[in-house]
């Protein structure tokens, strides 16, 4: 009676992806494409992405009009448009070229948290014997308005939506996740016979099941967590994703030996390297591209981006790494400190109110409070070169392109605006001179300003 | 029998809201009336009136001697002053001269959390045909040790104090709230002949249900959710209620579709005002009257009060705005820089370790690292004034009152306290001089005197 | 038929603590001892011993090979080595010549909430009229794996762990905690006859309650809360311990009359002393050694350590308080202000982007913004003294040693070098000089060679 293909597991068999991404997401209120919007630090789309490429020989995903940013993200991989908006199965359709001859898999952009683990189940599942459709689906605390999966034994029967629920329906636990798993073949047809003959005028995916049961195909139900299977359709969905994607990797760091005083108080990005034995303060903040070998100490109200703190460092509170810092073993940068494009030797210390940007600072030389190196003459970025061992006074300015040698010295206060020889002591500043009485002076002249209004 | 008005709804009707202010709140151990204490930056108290100003014709607050600040956050509403402390039935008497002839209802100023809504329903349920007394009562998640709520179908029959309350009664969910409404003259009655006869000496609220279920007045309970009905004794509970305040705040504001990346680190006030796609990294700080427009993103630990950002800025890490400030439209202000009834023009920035006072900064004007403005001599604060395309060099120090014209430039370090005109370049610095082996011998005298002790 | 001490309570009767602390912990993923990780800012290992202190008479803590700083902190209780690694029945014998003739309690170094009130509960059932050995149990949210405490009546029958339990034994909720009570002798003879024949290969402490029930001692329960008996064996289970000691010191102190706006997010030490109005912020964080007085308000993104701030001062946002500060009556400190061994007077203020280290400032001084003291020559550090009523221009740079007397005054971006007399005014800058039309010139120039690449 069957059309249905009952594939035994075969590794030749080809396995593709579909991601449906066309959805502009009119709860979030925003101008980007939905799955543009980041979870730590990486746009969502990201994450399915990366977790598909473990599964899936290949990926396609389909966008609407006009979005090159999500088709950017989304390369090398397949891209197919979906010009008109007529519903989720009509998406998928829009792949239906590229759905070989294997398994076909339908994701959501908008439902990033799957992982390669629960996919992979989902196509084994798929590939049992006498299987002809695997769906996800999920437990969740609370069911609430989710269609409910009506099973008989180990087989499901159909999906129906709350709405059309009996009450005893309604009381069922186990919810769809709306992720299917079919033979392209199989899905092809399925896809082709929805209709779009409900209030909406739309084509549903979920329909799919209908099809599939009404063929007499076997389905079956893949239960994976609720965390994982969580859309994200407005920005308070948004962060709770987020915050499960930062419980994610504050445990991960943990496992790794790492000391997060606050783990709820720490953001991570899916890139962040941290070693044993690195301890983090409350209240830091990590962007993408960060590297923490041990023994580093990350005191609170740090901020951090695409650098690398090297073994026994000392950095904050309230020290800024910009991208391309580099912070030598046992270095020091302390608080209101902020270092861009900048390597700090082996010991060095920059501990107070100061601005490297483009410099190369040598082992053991202290970077006095206040310092400023002039980088930027509005057009271009020089660099500052300190050798080892200097001892840069406090609020010298440093007017890049400048070198200072082994040893070298500045006076507190003092413009630098030309090379330092090794071990020479560079002076640029006025001489004091006092004027006595005049501060008296000074104040009464104020004060009877005040009194004239 | 019954003296009970049984008013049907008339919008002519009025309606007053009496609020008891009196509590001095022993358990926050403070010098500061309790309803002055502030949730999301503004008095508590002061969300009671806002939303009772919706509901009611007019609002009395009732509170104790010397209380000029409550007074003075009350205005224009009335105030009577409760001179000895009774009890809160002897509190609401002092209000008695200004029930007029409408409904009563008497609230807490310790109860801030009540939705207008809610206190329409009061009101409604009071005007349903036939019922004398509406209250307040809800059915919390741990009803502890609160006064249970004793029904016979919908009609109240009696409160019952815990501590009096038979284990049958205990295991009612239903708990007494506290606020009442009535009409004017019954309220007036039922106040009157409550006693002070207990074990404290004195005249409990909470009796009036006695008298008018003694009367045989018909008394309904408007079920109201727990968080609004959070009563604030402590300053653990004024923490529960921030966080209550809170969350709604932020979920608002993700309703209008900003992203806040961890809502649990941002901390708004009532009046924030977030325009969409506006994206707020971790730990962010709003105070009152901030609005930020379309496309900003605001980063970590920025803490902002009192300003305007406008669209597509960047704020932070690090940034402090304070009252007066004005950002302009894709204008940057970055780490450890703080303005102050400063205006920053369109595309200006402003991105390292900077104090901007009393200023206007000019369309594309780039203020360098370590800029200060010197914009107060100990008595008056005075205007700096730059222009449009201006280039301020790194550690500039800007000497109020100072105007520097449009595509003006000052050199690194420079003390500028004369006016520069358009396109010109001030320089205001010592020239650097090098003494060659001297860093050399300042380190061996050092190490000399170390060696000395 | 027993020998089992039957003692009745006794002043006179020692109290012995032996603290199992030789773990190295290789869940924790570390180099460093277990028992030396901090909570709330001091080793935890440092809790367990302020409780036991309290109640016990001598304690003995029993550490591993090469773990001297442990026994430190252990200082001045006498420290026992565990050479071999056999078991916690093994460690607790290390400890025997040490146990006295009154009782012995065993507790864990990484398990360090339990409080004295529950220690002195544990010592006070012990020695109740028949009882012979005493344990502590909990009844958590969670069974899970913890071995079950089997009990008839109030006597503990038998300890069965998970793995042995039968379906039914699992469904008792009371958990064995691990920590034991009992006579010297009895206790000495318990741990001599505990085998090492299990799958381990070690002497397990748990089989002390066997040993006992075999000679038919009474053995009774104590239970304590869940967090009290937290064990500590991950770096998750470190933050979650942390968690609890936060939260513990948080209501502490609200319950003193402190605001905390946000208490979730401000951490505290064991030592930190706020005073009753009191108001912190989101973000703040507490460091060791930190006292502030009343009416004192500490803005967003502070930091303090090792500090005191007096009545009505003004901290903050971004003030960072290191050791040796102490901020006068009515003082300000403003963003991105550090002070390092510095004293402000009453009134002083410091409120913008300032390093003060080594400094004596007077009352009413105002510094102004960008003010660096110069305190540290590679070497040595040395004193400011600025006197009272002073007016530190922005910023002024103070090379120290440097004494500016009562009301001084410096002028904006002066180097001082020198002492000021009292009413005298100091410069230190160069003069401005204009070029004109240099700006554009020079921006020409710039453009010519991005041009030319």
């Amino acid at each position: 009676m069957s059309t249905i293909t009952d594939s035994a597991p075969t590794p030749s068999r080809s396995a593709t992806a579909v991601i449906l991404a066309a959805g502009r997401g009119t709860r979030m209120r925003s101008e980007r494409p939905k799955v543009m919007h980041p979870l730590a630090g990486q746009p969502m789309l990201r994450y399915l992405l990366e977790n598909a490429q473990q599964v899936f020989d290949r990926i396609v995903i389909v966008i609407g009009p006009g979005m090159d940013d999500v088709a950017a993200i989304a390369a090398p991989h397949a891209v197919v448009v979906q010009s008109d908006r007529l519903g989720t199965a009509h998406a998928a359709l829009q792949a239906q070229a590229q759905f070989g001859t294997g398994d076909v898999a339908v994701l959501y952009g908008d439902n990033p948290l799957i992982t390669a683990e629960t996919m992979r189940e989902l196509l084994a599942c798929r590939r049992q014997p006498g299987v002809g459709l695997a769906l996800l689906a999920m437990r969740p605390a609370d069911p609430g308005r989710y269609g409910r999966v009506v099973t008989q034994g180990e087989n499901v029967q159909r999906i129906v939506e709350w709405a059309d629920a009996t009450p005893q329906e309604r009381r069922i636990d186990l919810c769809n996740a709306g992720v299917l798993c079919a033979d392209a073949g199989d899905f092809r047809r399925w896809l082709n016979a929805v209709s779009n003959d409900n209030a909406q005028g739309e084509y549903y995916l979920g329909d799919v099941v209908t099809q599939a049961v009404s063929e007499g195909a076997c389905v079956r139900a893949v239960v994976a967590a609720e965390d994982e299977l969580r859309g994200i359709n407005s920005r308070a969905e948004l962060a709770v994703a987020e915050a499960c994607v930062q419980t994610r990797l504050r445990h991960a760091a943990m496992d790794r030996g790492v000391t997060l005083i606050a783990p709820e108080t720490v953001f991570l990005c899916a890139d962040t390297d941290l070693a044993p034995d690195v301890v983090v303060h409350p209240h830091v903040v990590f962007g993408p591209g960060v590297k923490v070998e041990r023994d580093v100490e990350i005191q609170s109200f740090s901020h951090l981006a695409q650098c690398i703190v090297r073994m026994g460092a000392q950095i904050g509170p309230y020290a800024r790494l910009r991208p391309g810092s580099d912070v030598g073993a046992r270095a020091h940068v302390g608080n209101f400190v902020e270092l861009k494009a900048t390597t700090l030797g082996e010991g060095a210390k920059a501990n107070h109110l100061t601005y490297l940007g483009n410099a190369r600072v040598g082992a053991r030389t202290n970077i006095g409070a206040g310092t400023i190196t002039c980088n930027y003459d509005g057009v271009f970025k020089h660099v500052t070169v300190i050798g080892e061992g200097c001892f840069i006074g406090s609020d010298t300015i440093l007017v890049a392109p400048v070198t200072l040698g082994t040893g070298a010295m500045t006076a507190a206060g003092s413009v630098i605006t030309g090379d330092v020889a090794d071990n020479a002591m560079a002076f640029g500043r006025a001489r004091q001179e006092n004027r006595d009485g005049y501060a008296e002076e000074f104040r009464n002249r104020l004060k009877d300003a005040k009194e004239r209004g």
